[in-house]
C-alpha cells in the first residue's frame, strides 16, 4: 500500500511455482537464521516440477542448491523459481549463482530483489552468463512471507518486530477481575505456537512476567519443550522473581534492564535476531509502538465483549486523536472463531526504527 | 451457526431472482414501517423478468401486487419470487395471495416464512388453490436482510436493536483528551448515516447527549434534514440541557427516564417500532447487553491504535473472563479502511428480550 505501483500480468505458471516455492520456505522458517528462508522450485525444460528445496540450517546448502540436486539433469534448459535473488557471493557456501548457471538452467526468477549489499548483483552475474532473469513474481505475496523479517533486517540492520495481542472486540486482555483465559480461541493459541517457532526472540515485559510467569517456550505436540528454542527477552529496570518459570534454563533468557526500546533492538541486533515476536503486555508494547519500532501488529480478535478490564495497549504516548498510530491493514482473516488482523504502522517523522 | 442446518441445493435461477429481490427490498427499507419491506420478482413461463416490485409505504399496495401489475399478462403461467411468504389476510389491503392466484402464477418461491399469525399460512392458500410453492430459498440471506428487524418484531412483539459503535483496533472511541472526530473512515460514518435512514428510532444515553450534543437526524446529500425522520430516544434519569440539539425540533425525540433497557423496549414496542439502532454511549450499550437487549451488534474498527482513552463499551454487567458476552459472527467485511464485524449475542439463560 502507500506506493503506486504498476501491475504486470504473470504468468500464471510462474506465479504458481512461486507460490509453491514460497510454501516450502515456510516450512524452514525458524530453522534458516541468520540466513533467510528462502525456497527454490526448479522447472524442467517442459516447464514440469523437478526439484523443490529450502534452505537448510546455517552452514547446510541454500535453497537452490537443493531443489538443483533433486532435479539431476533435467535442470537443463530449465527454470529455477526462487523466492529470493539468488546470491553470487562466497559465505559458508559458494554463490548460488554458480551453481545455477553450472546446472544449465535457462532462466530464474525471483520473488524479491536481495537488499544487502554484498550478496546482491546475483541477477547482473546471471544474465552476464546469458541466463534470462526475471524478478518480481509474486512479490508482495515473498515480501510479506517468511522473508520478511529478514528483508527488514538486511535493508536496516535492526531486527523485525511483530507484535501480537489477543483481545475482545471491545479492546479487553482481560476481564475486570484480572481473569483472561480463553479469551482467544484454541485455533488461535495454536496458531501464536507455530509462530513462536519462526522467529529468533520472544520479548515481553516485566509486568508480564509478574503477572502470568509464563514458560514462553515453545513445546512440541508431546508439550515437551523443542530443542530449537527462541531466546526469551524481559524488558524492565526492576529485578525478576527468582522464581519465574522464564528462568527456568529450558531456553535461553536475557533480561533487559532498560525501558527504552531502541535499546532493546540494539542488543538484539548484536545477536544477530532477525524476526522478533513482542508479547506485550500493554505498557511495554505502547512504548514500543511509540517509538517506531513495531513493523507489523498482528490482532487476534475474539468474538466476545467484557465491557471491563486492562486494555490490551496501553501508554502508547498517543494525546489526542490526531496523533493516533496510523495502521495499514494487510490482511482480515479468521482463526478458528477469532478475527485475525495482520497490519503495518504507518511510518510518521521520527517514528521508525 | 449454532443451528446444524441440513442445505439443499439451490435452483440458481430461482436463487438469482431471491437476490435481486432482496436488493429491491433493500431500496425501501425505511419507509414501510410497521410493515415489513418485502419485495418481488415475477418471472414469466420463460423464466424472464417481467416485473419486480417492493411495499410502498404503509397503506400502498404489497410488494407481490406492484410486480403483478408490471409483469401484467406476463404473469401467467410464471413464477413470484417474494423475499417473505405472502400474505393471506385482510388488512389495509387485501391479501397477496388473491392477486397471485388472480394473475395466474404457476409457482410461488419464497424466502422465509411470515412467523405473525394473522397474515401466515399464505403459503398453505396458495397449495389449496393449485399454486406450487416452494420456501427457504437464500433463506440466511433474506433473514439477515431488510426483513431482519420486521421478522424479530413479528416473532417477539418486540423491537430489534442494532448497537452500532466506532472504536479503535484497541477499543478506545476516543482519545486520552476526549476526542473522537474521524476515528472512524468517512466511508464508515456515511455507511452508518445510511442505516440511519432504514431504522424507526435512534436511542442514546444522557451520557452521549451531554458530552457529544448530536442532532440524530438523517439528511440527505445537500445536508438538509429528511422529511421522514426516525424518533431520536434519549435514556436517562436526569434532565437534558434546553438547548441540547436533540431538542431542535428536526424531528420527534422522546426522553425516557428509565435506566431499565426492557421498559425502553417496551414503550418503543408501544409506539410500534420494529427496527431500533442504539448508537451508544458506552454505558447505556453496556446495560442493553446485560440486560439480553442488543440482537445485533455492528462494530466499525478503524486500523489506528490509540493506548489511552474511553473504551467503546462499558458495565456490561462482567466480572470475570466465563460471564464474557460471547458473539457468533455473521460478517467480516470492509468498510472503506476500517474493518465492519457485524455479529449476534449468543442468548444466555435469562439474557433475552
Ligand atoms: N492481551 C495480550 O495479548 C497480553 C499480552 C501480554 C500481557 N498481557 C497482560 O498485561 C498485563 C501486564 O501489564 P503491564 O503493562 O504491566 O505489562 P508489561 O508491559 O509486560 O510490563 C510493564 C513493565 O515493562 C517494563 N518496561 C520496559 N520498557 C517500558 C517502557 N518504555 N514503559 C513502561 N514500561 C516499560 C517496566 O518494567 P520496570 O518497572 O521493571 O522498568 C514495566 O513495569 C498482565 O495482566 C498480562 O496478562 C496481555
Ligand atoms: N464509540 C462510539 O461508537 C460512541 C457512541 C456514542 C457515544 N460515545 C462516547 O461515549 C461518551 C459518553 O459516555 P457515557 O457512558 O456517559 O454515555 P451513555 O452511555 O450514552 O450515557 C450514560 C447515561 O445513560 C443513562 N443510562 C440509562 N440507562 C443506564 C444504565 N442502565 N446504566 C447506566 N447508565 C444508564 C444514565 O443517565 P442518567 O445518569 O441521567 O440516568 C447515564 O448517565 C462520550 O464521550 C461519547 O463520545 C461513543
Amino acid at each position: 500500500m502507500g506506493e503506486a505501483a504498476v501491475r504486470t500480468v504473470e504468468d500464471p505458471a510462474l506465479r504458481a511455482a512461486m507460490l509453491r516455492a514460497l510454501a516450502a520456505s515456510a516450512e524452514v522458517h525458524g530453522t534458516t537464521s541468520p540466513n533467510p528462508p528462502v525456497a527454490c522450485v526448479v522447472l524442467d525444460a517442459a516447464g514440469e516440477v523437478a526439484g523443490v528445496g529450502a534452505t537448510r540450517p546455517p552452514g547446510g546448502p541454500h535453497a537452490e542448491v537443493v531443489a538443483l540436486r533433486e532435479a539431476g539433469a533435467r535442470a537443463g534448459g530449465g527454470t529455477a523459481v526462487v523466492t529470493l535473488e539468488p546470491c553470487s557471493h562466497h559465505g559458508r557456501t559458494p554463490p548460488c549463482t554458480d551453481a545455477l548457471i553450472a546446472a544449465g538452467v535457462r532462466r530464474v526468477v525471483y520473488g524479491v530483489a536481495d537488499p544487502s549489499p554484498p550478496a546482491a548483483g546475483g541477477a547482473e552475474v546471471l544474465r552476464a552468463a546469458g541466463v534470462e532473469v526475471l524478478g518480481g513474481v509474486a512479490a508482495t505475496e515473498v515480501a510479506r512471507g517468511p522473508l520478511r523479517a529478514w528483508l527488514h533486517t538486511a535493508r536496516t540492520g535492526l531486527p523485525h518486530v511483530t507484535w501480537k495481542f489477543a483481545a475482545t472486540l471491545d479492546g479487553r486482555s482481560a476481564a475486570a477481575d484480572g481473569t483472561s483465559q480463553w479469551i482467544s480461541s484454541p485455533a488461535s493459541r495454536a496458531e501464536v505456537h507455530r509462530l513462536r517457532r519462526t522467529v529468533d526472540a520472544i520479548v515481553v515485559g516485566r509486568g508480564t512476567v509478574l503477572a502470568d510467569d509464563p514458560w514462553l517456550t515453545v513445546r512440541g505436540e508431546g508439550g515437551a519443550p523443542l530443542d530449537r528454542q527462541p531466546l526469551r527477552v524481559v524488558v524492565g529496570t526492576g529485578d525478576l522473581p527468582a522464581g519465574a518459570r522464564v528462568r527456568d534454563g529450558a531456553a535461553p533468557t536475557l533480561h533487559l534492564r532498560t525501558r527504552d526500546p531502541r535499546e532493546v533492538l540494539a542488543v538484539l541486533a548484536e545477536r544477530d535476531m532477525v524476526d522478533v515476536l513482542l508479547e506485550g503486555g500493554p505498557r511495554l508494547a505502547g512504548a514500543f509502538l511509540a517509538a517506531g519500532c513495531v513493523h507489523r501488529v498482528l490482532g487476534y480478535l475474539a468474538p466476545k465483549l467484557l465491557g471491563a478490564g486492562p486494555a490490551a495497549l496501553a501508554d502508547a504516548g498517543v494525546a489526542t486523536v490526531t496523533e493516533a498510530l496510523c495502521l495499514d491493514l494487510e490482511e482480515v482473516t479468521m482463526s478458528g472463531p477469532d478475527v485475525r488482523i495482520s497490519a503495518v504502522p504507518v511510518p510518521r517523522g521520527g517514528r521508525t526504527a
